[in-house]
Formats: structure tokens, C-alpha cells, sequence
């Protein structure tokens, strides 16, 4: 039968035969993990409490790639805890300043046909040569890491017919902007978008990594492109042609959805605040003075990216009132920037290079001024997720963002080179990069590796393991949220912020700090609490301090509207039930504070239906658990980590 | 009659005739003046408070060049705050990226004769050009730049003889570790170092830098170099040959002094922690793990001194546990590199390039690991300045750096290279740089800038004034310190609390805070009270905030063993008496939280002698204020801001 890309894939990965029906859950074997230095101390903490004593996966890689401030001792402790523990179990470490995690994946160790999944949200970035990748949280890669298989469920997959030409001064940002701007950010979930069609041919690789990576926005389980010339092509430039697969979608194969985007139809997008699918024309926007443009991160840094805002730049200046910086995604790139010629032209219009890391994109340096205006060419412009909730963040493309900086306040490629914008057609790819991968540390041998000590510095606190669910439960609403509740918003990013996440005890007491700075100590004091969300709860960044630290400060149930699919399995693996509300009409029935009141939950829980009493307003309202068989397994063992060690518990009695 | 070329410069700035006798006070007509954006913010708050609508010296230059992290919006509010001010008051300002204040001033502003007041410490790195150029408070650069003469004690000035020729792989920082491996860091103090003789023609300015910028390590006010060829070379280079004077001690000149070293005798060498004075030969030094090198600073990062570090590593790789970063003192030379192939060198060697900035040297950002080992090429390795005080700092050269980069510990470019060290001395500095000053803003037309609106963030808080000092003092000793205490000690560097040097009330709070956490409490529960030192109190950083904190939490006055000279000057300017013990063996006798007590405080003063009763101990004790006249008035005003703005209404008075 003629299959998708997407199914072929999952097919050729099913550890368990399954129909592959949308929604039901299959079990995957994972070729390849990704972590990153800001979630990843957790992910080899879990690891460590597994007991094993090596990966059970083709690949693992451990980048420390976000944390490179080192501000104070603690990230360069993470760091050295890091290498230690990848060299203890097997892992790969890509040192700071080789390049951000999901740029060096798809270079250095990505291939058509493998199936990865990453400690990060926006690992669906592979997915641009045919690989399906899959953020998840940093439980379920230590999970994954062990090579046992992975419950997914089931996606639906979405063909994307691609058509035209992007003109020049049009990136492949207004694709994946186009596409937010239709399916929003929380239309995605449950959804693989798979790129088709003649207009997706004419894309490099380069183009389809800011798709692949920006479809985490719309909710997706991930997005990809067929392993086709131009995925060769890609391989060959960073000497791997031997490791392309052919990979495409069979002729005539079926689709749970369809879509088509005219690629010579789009114009120059911007997503204005506080959310990516806030998608306007930038010839609509109103033009405010800017302050600060950055240029890079995951989602928007390649080579032709650069290249291309550099000759944008070319005999300008960045206007007086902007500070301009860029960060290269990799080190490759930024050498052959700097081969030729780009990098000396954006110097001298007045840009400053920051370190190749994704620091800016996640409030790790470089956070606007009061009441600010920023410009920048990542993912996400969530409200303080650059590290200032009262400024404003647009995100755009390269170009527009190189032209904005010029001007000093929102402008297309065509406002400053006119019919010049021509020549950025002729910036293309290099056929070649040089090879360097003397910041990859290889594995050692297990028996030498056996012998590695793990060296924890003093903010590298125990890993909390939550208690199974007790079989009647009273507590009050810590906390009612409004939709669209970030991790973010849980678990705030920043350079500050993100060099507490090796110590929950510490990094708790910031727990919604900027949405609401009494709520650490408010859950804390209830000693058992539950939250209220509303729809698309839990977006965002893949972060599961974003469950571990409310967990830790006692809430034992999430009650929402809806959940987003990461978000929802971190709540799963740390012990937290997320639920829903059979009907939405019943969040506005109740409060914050409200005590609420489950009997028989345990035997509830089982059901998939809850009954859940509200004290103080006297009304019963249900709530649905969306969970599979062996989420609900986890949830009634306390978590992933409780489950998975009786699962290879009885995987050994059973070997015996 | 026969002059050294430091007199000469003094005497073509006298604003009063003068014997110009050591020690005996002068005043000077200064020619530049330079802030920094961690200091600066209080300069111009204290400018705005003088009430006048331009600067009074012909060039003012603003840099934003330390604080680049921007964790929140606290520093670019503070460079947005610092621009306005700048157009405001006819100042210019170089943007963030552009360079290391002292690197760029020397380069673009600096000129053979001029006189040159700084608000940082190395300002002196630009007497490598036949400038005098001295380092003070942030409240005396408000002053300087109004115009009015700026009181001096005339300095001793030191012949420092250099003859023969340095060896490849011996840097001249050899020649400054040299130094104060005999002179000590307080050993230099009320002196000017003028470095002369047959050695000192081989050197080139961008060595000379690195010797005069670390004289500042000596305590010295500073250090010169003549103005001849090299110079001449290095202004061409500049494009600014026609600024070029030629600038020479006379023939049979006079000397308050005398020192000789023979380059050519020099080793590499190393000063190990917690003092730049702590100097051995690298040989000696006991070889531990070194986690992270860091390659920049204002004082070692100029195009040769990177170069051959990136010769130093071509064909070899940093170590596999050692994070070598470098930051290059200016964008014009990072270009340079980048053109001549340099950069790509090290990145190929595994280094990591950060933005072009001095962050580290003052832990904004790379802090070493908990009791980690880090070499670093800057001038300063106090305990805790890099912001982690169990770590260890060494301090060496970028050529021995780089070769212990690749070793993995302490390495002398001969272990590296053996024979092939001769290539180093090949490199020399360009014949010409490209000449890019767009970064750099130039000052408005008068009416214009009077029109300018400053912005001022929520974190910009109000100078605090401090009061006229009472006649009858009773206050306790708040802290009593060791020797040495730094203003790193009074004030902790890194990015953290340089964010907040524009709040008083907010970084007060984290007064001496790595020293004595408790301090800044017990100061501001007393209401009034008195700090103890030892030797060499207040060395180190010019940053005032080492008085303006104390001030603020109430200390009246310090009585040590003796004090810094520019934290003198601090003191002063901030309304705190600097007392020295009369008799250092009174020092044992009095203890802290001792209730002092001073009567007719203000008549006593105007004697330069204080008679102190210890009330606890029941001791009588003298100290002397080594003040000069004016020093004294200052001190009686309540400090510098009061006495300039009686001083102005008195010329205005005087002119009507």
C-alpha cells in the first residue's frame, strides 16, 4: 500500500505491531537522542537512577550549547557533570562553541529514514532531510536513552503541498509564518506536517530546518521533508553522501489532511507579540522605533541566512538607536562566513558577533530594555521569554530583520536594496563545509567508561521522585491560569534562571515567578495542591522543570482545557495527573483556592473519568484523563522513573 | 633644565604655577576623559547634578563596552541612559562592539602630550603612546569633565631602563610581571614608571600597552612610554600620522629613581592567585588541570598578541577538558584576523570566540568552575573577581595561554612549538588598519544637544549626597579587614552586580558581600559607623562604588595601614575621611564593633591629625589624614559634588 514518508518511518521503527491508527498509541525503537546543557543535568540524574551502565541507542549527544554565560559556578559545574556522565554511559558531547544542538544534529549526525528524539521542543528541526524527530521531555529521553521502546501516540499527517518559488527577500520564515498564521499554535497538535509538492523541491536544506523547527510552534509532533536531491546535496557538503538514503513519500500515497502554500505568493511576515501565529504582513505593521536585532538562533542561522542579511547590510550601517547582534548556529558556518567574506561585511556594518550558541532566543544574554522593541529571527516571542516581560518582541527572517536594523524600525529587504534585492537569489549554500569535528567528543570503550567517575559540583542537587497518587484526595487550587500558559510562564528561561535547573529546590522557588510571584510559596504552604489551566496549557519549550518544580512543591493534579502534548507527558513522567475538563464550561465554575475533592482516585484514575467535587462552591464537575494504557500505568506507579525501573525489573526476571 | 617626559607633560598642563615637588599637590588642565558603562552612569547623574550644559574638555568619550550580557533590562536601560546623557552633554560615544574602552581610546582618540583622566584603573594603557593618562573615581571624571584643573600629588617618576630584546614566546607582559614581582602591588604607589633605554624602542605600542595598562597593578598613577617610531607606526596604522608629535625625555634628564631589566633575560612567567604580584617563572609553577583559558582583556589582546596565540595552537587542538575562550580588545582588529586568517586559525583549534568586550577579566560571564583552575591572559586575578572566590586565577601571557590551552595545564609556548617558537617573533602589528569609526557616535551641536531628553530606566535611582561631617563623632567599627582588601572585596564585580552599580540602595545591600555577607546589614543597623583596613586598603578597580556603598550605609570614615590612592580619591569625593594610623601597631589594639569616638572631628581635620578613643578598650590613639588643602575642604563640603557646586557659583560670582 502507498504510504507516506512519515508512516514509512514510524513503520520501519514499531517495536510493537500496530495499525498506525491516529490517536492510539504505538511503540517506537529510537535511533538517535539529543539533550542540551539547560534541561539535560536532570536527563542523566534520571539516567544515573536507572542503573544501567550504558546507552541502549545507535546514537546519543549531549550538547552544551545554551548555558555558555557561566555567570557564576554553576553551569560550568553542569558542564563538567555533563561530560562526565556522557563519557560514563556512552554519549557523544559536543563542546560549547561547536554550534546549537539542533544545527550540529542534522549536520554531524542526522540521516534520512532515523528516528530521533530530542530533550528539546524544537528538535522536529531534523526532520528537514527526512528524519523524523521528536521533542519530548527530559525523562523520556533518559528513558529512550536506555533503548527501551517509546509510547508515541499516533499522529495524523498533514500534507503540505508546496508550490512556486520564494521570491528573493522572501525566506523560508514566511512559510512556517504562513502556516502559523493558518493552523495557530495550538491547531498542530496531534499533527505530523509533512512538506510536498514542487515548492518544496526548490528548497535547500538550509530552508527547510527553519520549518521543520518552527512547526513545534503550531503544537505539531513534528514536521518534515522528503529525503530527496537536495537532502543529498546537503549530506555531500558536510562529507556524508555515503549515510543519504533516498526517502519519499510513496506516488499516491493517502493523508489525513492536505494543505497548499504558493511559495511565489508570500511576502515578507512578521509575528508580532506575545504569541508566533500573531502573523501580520510587515507592510501592515505599525511602525514603532526598534532597539535591538538579533540574527540567529536554531531556527534561522544557516549560512545563505547570514550570507544573505549580511549582503543586505552591505554599504549600510545598523541605524544609531539599534544594537544589532548575531549568533551563527555552528562553528562550520561561521568559519566559512568568515572564508568568505560575510562576516567582515556584517562587522562592518556595525553588527556584533556574539559567541555561536542559542543564548538571546531564550533570555540567556542580550534582553531588551524596559517598554523595548526587539526584532529577532527566532522561534518564540512569548511575553519574557527574552528576560523584560514589558518589552515587545517581533520575530521576522534574516533579511527583514538585517533591513530593520538599517532603517531602526520594521522594514522589508525591498525598503533598503530595492532592485537589488536580486542579488540575494545568488546566495546559495556552500557545496562544501570543512569537516571539523574536534569538538564532538566520541564515546569510550564500556569498559573504560566504566571506570569514569561523575563529578557533581554543590548546586547539583538530588533528583525529586514523586509518591504514587493516594487513593483519596482533598486539596485547594494553588493556581488558576489563564489559555495559552507557556513553560515559560511556569518555569521561567533566562541565563538566571536556567542555571538553577540542576537544583529543584532552589529553581522551585521561581515557579511561575513572573506570571505569579506568590505562587511558590502558596503551593508550598498548601503542601497538596492542584492547578487550573485553561486551553493549550503548557505550550512552548519542551522544559519539564515546567512539571518538576510544581511537583516538587506539591501540586498532584493539573486540571486544563487543554494540554499540550509535551507539556503532558512531563506532567505524566513526574507524577503530576493532567486532566480535562469533560466540559469547558466548568473552568469558569470554579476558583482559585476553591478546595476540590476526589474520592477513589486510584480506581478513578483507571476509568479515565474523574469525578471531582468542588467544596467551597458545592458542584461536581468530570474531568477526562486524554492517557494511554501505559501513561496510566506510569501515572498509578508515581512517574516514569518508578515505572521504568519495575518495567526493567521485570525485563530481567523475565531474561533469567 | 633637562625634563622627563612625564614632567614635561605635567608641566604643559599646570593650572597653577608649580615646583611641581613629589607629593606636593598640583593642578592640571586634562585634555580627554573616559567613563565605561558598568562606572559611568554615576558620572553622569553627578554631571547632570552639577548643572552645567556641556563638557569643558576637548574630546569625552562614552564607552559601552564592559556590560554586553544584558541579563535583563537593567544594563540596556543603563546604555540608553548613557547615550542620551552623552548627546546631552557634547560627549561621544562608542557603541557596544566596537572595542575595550582603552583599547579603542589609544587607538582613535589618544595623541603624543595630551593629558588624559579615566574612570577605570588602566586608563595608564594609553601612556604607551607618550600620553599621560590617569586613572580615577567616576566623581573626579565629573569633575574633570567640567573643566576645572584637576588636583594631582605630584608624582615620583620612576626610570625603568630596558635594554636588550624579547625572546619569541616572552611577551612583553614578562616586563609587567617582572615589575611587580619587584615593586609588589602597593610598592608603586605616588609613582610614575617611564619606560626608556634600547629595549623600549623594540618594543611596539601594542606591547607597550600591555605594561603600561598593568602598571595599574603597582599602584602607580601611572605609566609612559616616549613617543617616537613606534608610535609614529602605530599612529600611521591608525591613519592619524598627523596627530603624531614626537615626544622624548630630554637628554640627562632627571629621575626620581631607577630600574633596569634586560628583556632579553626574560622567561615566561606566571602570577598565581590571589595577587598580580604573585609572580614565578611558568617552569616552577606546580602543574594542576586547568579547566578554562580565556585569551583577551584590554591589557593582552591586540592583533600580534592574538595572532600568535593562533600560531601557537595552528595544527594542534584545545585539550579536551579545557574551554578556551578568547575576546579581542577591538572590532578593528577581530576584522584584521578575520582577513588574515588568524581567526579561523583558532577556531580550528577548538577556541571559542565571545563578542568583542572585556566581560570576563571582571566575571561578566566564563566564571570558572567550584575550585576550578583557570589561566587567563587579563591583569587581575584577585580572589573572586572572576566571579567564583574558591576558584584559582592565573595570570600569563596570550602566547602561554594558548599553550596551555592545547597542554591541558600550565605550558610555555617552547613545549608547543620547540624550535618553530622563532616563527612568533614574524608577527608584527599591520602597517595599516581599516579605519571604521561608525560605531562611534560624535557629540551634537550645542543647541542641538541642549534639546536632547535623557531616558532613564526604573533601575537608575538618584545619587545619594552625602552630609557635611558632624563635630562630634561617635560611631563602631563596622568591619575590621585584613590587608590588601580590594574594591572587588567592597564591591563585587561580575555581570550580576555591575547590573545594578546605577541603584545604590539595591547594590549597597551586597556591600563587601563575598567578604563579610553580613556587613552591609550590620553598617546599616549601626546608622553611622567606621571601617578598619590594613595595608593597601581599596586597591585594585577605580569603581567608587567601593565608597559610594559604604557612604550610603553610613560609614563616616576608614582608618587603615594605608589606602589605595585612587580609592583615596573616592573617599574623599564621597564624604568618608580617609584616616591613616598614625602608629600601624594601634592597628592590633582596637577590635570590631568597638565604639569609637572623635571629638571636635572638624577642627581636628583642618589639623590632618585625629585623636580617636577606642571607648571599649579604653585607648587613645592618633591618626593622620594625609590630605592636601583642597582634599580637606572637599572632605568639610561633605564631599566632591558639594565642593564643585560651591566652587562653580563662586567663579560664576567671580566672572559677574
Amino acid at each position: 500500500m502507498a504510504q507516506n514518508l512519515t508512516r514509512k518511518i514510524l513503520a520501519a521503527h514499531l517495536a510493537k505491531s500496530s495499525d498506525m491508527i491516529p490517536g492510539e498509541e504505538i511503540y517506537l525503537r529510537v535511533d538517535q537522542t539529543l539533550t542540551h546543557d539547560i534541561n539535560a543535568v536532570m536527563t542523566y540524574l534520571a539516567f544515573e537512577a536507572i542503573g544501567i551502565d550504558r546507552i541502549g541507542v545507535e546514537k546519543a549527544v549531549s550538547y552544551l550549547d545554551h548555558n555558555l554565560l557561566y555567570l557564576d559556578f554553576k553551569t560550568p559545574d553542569d558542564h563538567i557533570y555533563l561530560q562526565s556522565a556522557a563519557e560514563r554511559f556512552g554519549v557523544h558531547v559536543s563542546h560549547p562553541g561547536n554550534g546549537i544542538c539542533h544545527a550540529v544534529q542534522v549536520s554531524r549526525f542526522g540521516a534520512p529514514g532515523k528516528l530521533s528524539m530530542g530533550g528539546d521542543s524544537h528538535t522536529p528541526h531534523g526532520g528537514a532531510i527526512g528524519m523524523l524527530c521528536i521533542g519530548v521531555g527530559g525523562m523520556d529521553i533518559a528513558t529512550a536513552m536506555t533503548g527501551v521502546p517509546m509510547r508515541l501516540k499516533m499522529p495524523r499527517v498533514i500534507k503540505v503541498n508546496l508550490t512556486g518559488e520564494l521570491r528573493p527577500g522572501v525566506n523560508s520564515k514566511e512559510v512556517i509564518f504562513e502556516m502559523l498564521r493558518r493552523v495557530t499554535i495550538k491547531g498542530g497538535l496531534g499533527n505530523v506536517y509533512e512538506y510536498v509538492g514542487p515548492g518544496a523541491k526548490t528548497l535547500e536544506v538550509s530552508q527547510r530546518v527553519t520549518i521543520t523547527n518552527m512547526g513545534a510552534e503550531m503544537g505539531a509532533t513534528t514536521s518534515i521533508f522528503p529525503a530527496d536531491e537536495q537532502v543529498r546535496k546537503f549530506m555531500r557538503s558536510q562529507g556524508r553522501e555515503d549515510e543519504f538514503v533516498e526517502m519519499l513519500p510513496d506516488e499516491g500515497c493517502e493523508y489525513d489532511g492536505e494543505m497548499e502554500i504558493n511559495l511565489s505568493e508570500l511576502e515578507p511576515l512578521i509575528a508580532c507579540p506575545h504569541q508566533p501565529d500573531n502573523v501580520i504582513p510587515i507592510s501592515e505593521v505599525e511602525k514603532k522605533p526598534v532597539q535591538q536585532v538579533f540574527i540567529g538562533s536554531c531556527t534561522n542561522a544557516s549560512y545563505s541566512d547570514i550570507a544573505k542579511a549580511a549582503l543586505v547590510m552591505q554599504g549600510h550601517h545598523v541605524a544609531e538607536n539599534v544594537s544589532c547582534t548575531c549568533a551563527v548556529s555552528t562553528k562550520q558556518i561561521y568559519r566559512k562566513l568568515m572564508e568568505d567574506g560575510y562576516a567582515e561585511m556584517l562587522l562592518d556594518a556595525g553588527v556584533r558577533f556574539l559567541e555561536v550558541a542559542c543564548g538571546p532566543c531564550c533570555a540567556i544574554g542580550q534582553s531588551p530594555a524596559t517598554k523595548g522593541v526587539a526584532v529577532r529571527t527566532s522561534n518564540r516571542n512569548f511575553k519574557g521569554r527574552a528576560g523584560n516581560p514589558n518589552a515587545e518582541i517581533y520575530l521576522v527572517s534574516p533579511e527583514s530583520a538585517a533591513a530593520t536594523a538599517i532603517v531602526g524600525t520594521f522594514a522589508t529587504v525591498e525598503e533598503v536594496m530595492g532592485e537589488d534585492v536580486k542579488k540575494l537569489a545568488e546566495i546559495k549554500e556552500p557545496e562544501m563545509f570543512k569537516i571539523d569535528d574536534s569538538m564532538i567528543i566520541r564515546p569510550l570503550p564500556l569498559e573504560e567508561a566504566k571506570k569514569v567517575e561523575i563529578k557533581r559540583g554543590p548546586n547539583i542537587a538530588p533528583l525529586p521522585v514523586p509518591d504514587a497518587p493516594e487513593d483519596h484526595l482533598e486539596a485547594k487550587i494553588s493556581l488558576k491560569t489563564v489559555d495559552n500558559i507557556s513553560t515559560d510562564d511556569i518555569t521561567p528561561a533566562s541565563a538566571e534562571f536556567s542555571s538553577m535547573r540542576s537544583n529543584i529546590p532552589l529553581m522551585s522557588k521561581y515557579c511561575y515567578h513572573r506570571y505569579d510571584p506568590e505562587f511558590s510559596e502558596r503551593a508550598k504552604s498548601l503542601g497538596k495542591s492542584i492547578i487550573v489551566g485553561g486551553e493549550n496549557y503548557g505550550q512552548g519549550s519542551s522544559r519539564e522543570h515546567a512539571a518538576i518544580n510544581p511537583m516538587y512543591l506539591g501540586v498532584k493534579a493539573v486540571i486544563a482545557k487543554s494540554i499540550a502534548r509535551i507539556h503532558k507527558g512531563n506532567l505524566v513522567n513526574h507524577g503530576i495527573i493532567p486532566m480535562l475538563f469533560e466540559d469547558p464550561a466548568d473552568y469558569d465554575k470554579i476558583d482559585q483556592m476553591d478546595e476540590l475533592e476526589i474520592e477513589n482516585l486510584r480506581e478513578q484514575i483507571k476509568t479515565r473519568e474523574v469525578v471531582i467535587k468542588d467544596k467551597d462552591k458545592n458542584v461536581t464537575f468530570k474531568a477526562k484523563l486524554d492517557l494511554s494504557d501505559s501513561e496510566l500505568e506510569v501515572i498509578l506507579c508515581g512517574g516514569q522513573l518508578r515505572y521504568l525501573k519495575h518495567q526493567l525489573e521485570e525485563m530481567r526476571k523475565e531474561a533469567k
